[in-house]
């Protein structure tokens, strides 16, 4: 009953057994390897953009910052979710790569909405030398509270980042659990939404450890091979990396693993019912879900052996708050429906 | 016939089998996991370091940005050889995440000798607030030309360090060659020799991806562990890259893997009087060698398939040298003493 | 009737005098004359911290960036108030000095409260590795609303940062009218207080361009002289910046100047009252003021010559706002009491 | 007799008289002022350049700094002489402001020549994503060491550059003294020889404080004034730099100081040979000579009073070295023949 993160659950078969395949005999190293240039181009069929610029990295929080670092200078302003992974789970990695300065918007259930973002844009464009300039910004789907931004509200934000003649990056360290749960493709959620790069994320969804960085201006490539290699972020046996992103890729398996994680999540907030006094904090329309549970059911359920975290601070701090407790339910690709009833039958003890 | 570099060649089938038994069931993310506390412990004992500061990433550039980052302040200078992996080969990687400058010293067969260092210490040190400080010293056993710095040549080197109240850091890309061609231990070569800090490489030598900075004074932990995360090289599913490290250190696996590439390099040494007018432009020590060829008997091996670097530049500028061709020649762990034996046969025409 | 900054004012005569007098014959560049030498010792002696380390510099953003950067890591958050000048005004300087981040803390009149800052402490150091670590609080006296924090308001703030380990810096651009509002030494309001390092500035109070940058732990000393010289802010003339921080200490003239400034804005006050539906939006102490005014009264003004800033945006905006239209005042030393009635009787109508 | 440095030297009474003028009254802050903008002109008429981007800081690091910025990418390579200021005397500001790397020509007389820096670039080229990326090439007029660069040296050197893309500034610390010395204009030894970028000093040729960074590429400027801001660069009572510089152009002031400057060294070098075993080590052409002297030469002058710098090491170092003493003498517009001659009469003995 591990629901901590997407992050604690195994690698897909396939995407194991690519990379044992991967390993037999000798490749050319840094990327100059048929693995890694069929997995590119995977990438790029999948997001139907045969010229953008593809690379991979082994964190998602190198994808964003490299991402963001290629569409800023080191005077502009990134405008954020005041909770999105960038600003409060990174240490600092956006800043340490772009030099840029993040500028938070606020926003219920860790969406942006437009008119917030054009006040922020505003205010900082209002202060010439003064301030840090415009410069990009960047969303999360699904959101880090478990909420997905639909392609209309997408737009909206894209729309009024052209306005201002500022690109858009989309933090998509879940994004095939968005994709499953709009039930949109690739395209439809970036480019065709107005989006300029992407980080596509692997290793939340049943990958050892691969994220893709997709930039829709191949004009930019050359520096996020630069940036990417300065930060020490070129792997040297890189087909290994470009193995996972292939199979990944290959026969839909990371939106098979999606609907799987988000199939768990559904089954949970429907077994809710049966867990008096249990609401959601956030409407959780992925695998990720918050719910506020009365104290009894929490601790029933760590008894029982249950892992997720609580807010604020972790399960130690429980008994120094109020009637209810605020958890982190994730569900990823390999949780087996028996444990979410499980979960839900030791909350409603 | 593949020589071209130690990262061309497959992973270790221990250490394959390593990641495979890692990927049973659920562990907890960034590191706190019991692979990982494993793996670390190794590393210590393997350094007889126990309290040394351990921390895993997955290329060599970035174990020696973070080393030496944590060393140094931005207003200090690095003192290196001219031809050192982190001056010409990682893009600005130890610049960028140390802000400090690297000051070249030079001397033959890309080793600093002690007389060299410490004049370029003394100047450095001479400008007072106009230039640069003086902060740390790197070296690399085995050097980027293939050869090795015996214990001796490494304490006259920290003795002019400690002199100068600099610490020392040791590029251990191939670390493991060296300890096979010096016949002494990861201490003896460390911190019994006067290093602070060290870059275990993995990768080069029969590993996935996975080096370890150990840093031996422990206090320096904290800082590593966060300008690790700042540079986005924490890995979520940190117990493959820690799977990796723990079955290299385990039963003597790097080592071992280390005496087979040194093991072909010495063979080819040995078969070289075959081949009329080659001679060797540096001395070979371990598992790197760079030679120089008659033209023909270079065209001879690339015609029979052979791949390795030729310098300057690359095959494509062989046309435009002299009568012989710079030819750098590297053995993996897993290079067949067939292959070796046809190269030679290729050379010798 | 120029009200649009306190830096629109001229320098000072004695300030002027004393530029002229070291201008007389030759001195050792860098801060090696005897100018120097006396200035400092002059800021040590006014803040009676005989050990400080102090440095000058020609502008406020650096002084504070300095200062910032010698408290702080690069994965250190520095919590300020949200309208802080470092924040807003800087264009990103104090995070290209010291690479850490700004963390906003609200508060009413620009000034922070200690359960509002405790809170923001505690909400970053609970993330761990992921979150930038707590790294050091920065306040403003006068604040950039023209409130004043009283010295028991600083003693709270400082007690809350040194109870979680936290350096405290001062951003004293306008340091000579707080003290003059609080009647209170310079000691009384840094160290006294709980402050570790002082931006004091002098520019805006009747200097050409000159800032000290106190330190009370000599300790970091080294530190300052080597950031200021990599941020090309150390001036071979050096004698010229002493000069006048000599003479703005000489016989309580920086305490003269900004009792004369503070007066004219006490003045503006008191003559308020005959401005009908003018009303103050903060409460004015030293001698910057936000009011909002009537629009008719304040388009007099500007028809009268009158300069000062409008908000949000410049005056050009004014047409789309509303009844009222918030203005920003400052009064420098210069200012005759005459030009104050003239902007009370333009506004009076 | 004190021949130390052009910055030891006072300010011209013209220019104080200019800084006094522009004393009078108010004027809007941060270059919005009559006089910057009259100086901005100035500087453009000087350089025949009427579209350039010109703005003004207070020192010679920085103006080099932020011109180098606006030319290269964090990962570009910038080639300069090994004894360039930008590499031996500004403690890093260079890197600190452009991330990039210094790489390092060697030459006589502190000029490299157009093959030296061709095959830096070469060598640099030859790397690929691993090694820092060719941008920019900075020289120095005069030279470090008191030769001049021909306006056919300058374009041998800015054709190499141009047939490999990349950008060149010239660090002008003491371009009135290369002008003065060349007989040519500004713009002859700037972009009509291929210089991109201009350190135009002004600070060690009778000013108090002042350079102009001047960008022949209008493009540019919004970058550099971006830039300047953000390292805390921009003056509030900017008035008091521009009126420098606007007097510094006015009535060939600036090349009337200089080539005083400059007539004082050749006096001093046609009195040299009334010293016996005197000799230049450098070919002095302008205002800044090394010379090896005799020790007793050296040792009655430093008895006389006479200050210069001594190399290696200060004069303390004397002692330690052999029969001659390396000597470095810098004569500054204000210099007196008389001077020159108690100097030379101290030496001959």
């Amino acid at each position: 009953m591990n629901f901590a993160s997407d992050n604690t659950g195994p690698v897909h078969p396939r995407i194991m057994e690519a990379v044992m395949v991967a390993n037999a005999g000798s490749a050319m190293p840094y990327g100059n390897d048929d693995t890694t240039r069929a997995a590119r181009d995977a990438v790029r069929a999948l997001f139907e953009a045969p010229e953008a610029a593809v690379e991979f990295v082994a964190t998602g929080s190198v994808a964003n910052a490299l991402a963001l670092a290629c569409l800023v200078t080191p005077w502009d302003g990134v405008f954020c979710h005041r909770v999105a992974h960038v600003e409060e789970d990174e240490c600092g990695a956006p800043e340490f790569y772009s030099n840029a300065k993040l500028i938070l918007v606020d926003g219920d259930d860790a969406k942006m909405g437009p008119d917030a973002l054009e006040a922020a844009i505003l205010q900082a464009a209002d202060r010439g030398v003064h301030g840090v300039q415009p410069g990009a910004v960047t969303l999360t789907n699904i959101t880090e509270r478990g909420t997905v931004y639909t392609l209309a509200e997408i737009r909206a934000l894209t729309d009024v980042a052209r306005a201002h003649g500022l690109p858009v990056h989309l933090d998509g360290a879940r994004f095939a659990n968005a994709c499953a749960a709009l039930g949109c493709s690739p395209a439809e959620m970036t480019w065709k939404a107005g989006i300029d790069a992407v980080s596509f994320g692997g290793t939340k969804n049943g990958c050892m450890g691969v994220e893709a960085v997709v930039l829709f201006d191949p004009a930019r490539g050359r520096e996020l091979e630069l940036r990417r290699k300065r930060g020490g972020h070129l792997f040297s046996k890189h087909r290994f990396l470009s193995a996972q992103m292939g199979a990944y890729c290959e026969g839909g398996l990371w939106l098979e693993m999606a609907e799987a994680a988000n199939a768990r999540m559904a089954q949970l907030l429907q077994g809710l019912a049966r867990v008096p006094g249990a609401r959601m904090a956030h409407p959780a329309a992925a695998n990720l879900g918050y719910l506020d549970l009365p104290r009894d059911a929490h601790e029933r359920a760590f008894a029982a052996g249950a892992k997720y975290y609580t807010y604020p601070g972790d399960a130690m701090d429980v008994a120094q708050a109020g009637a209810h407790v605020r958890c982190r339910i994730v569900c990823d690709w390999s949780k087996p429906a028996e444990d979410v009833e499980a979960l839900l039958a030791a909350w409603a003890g």
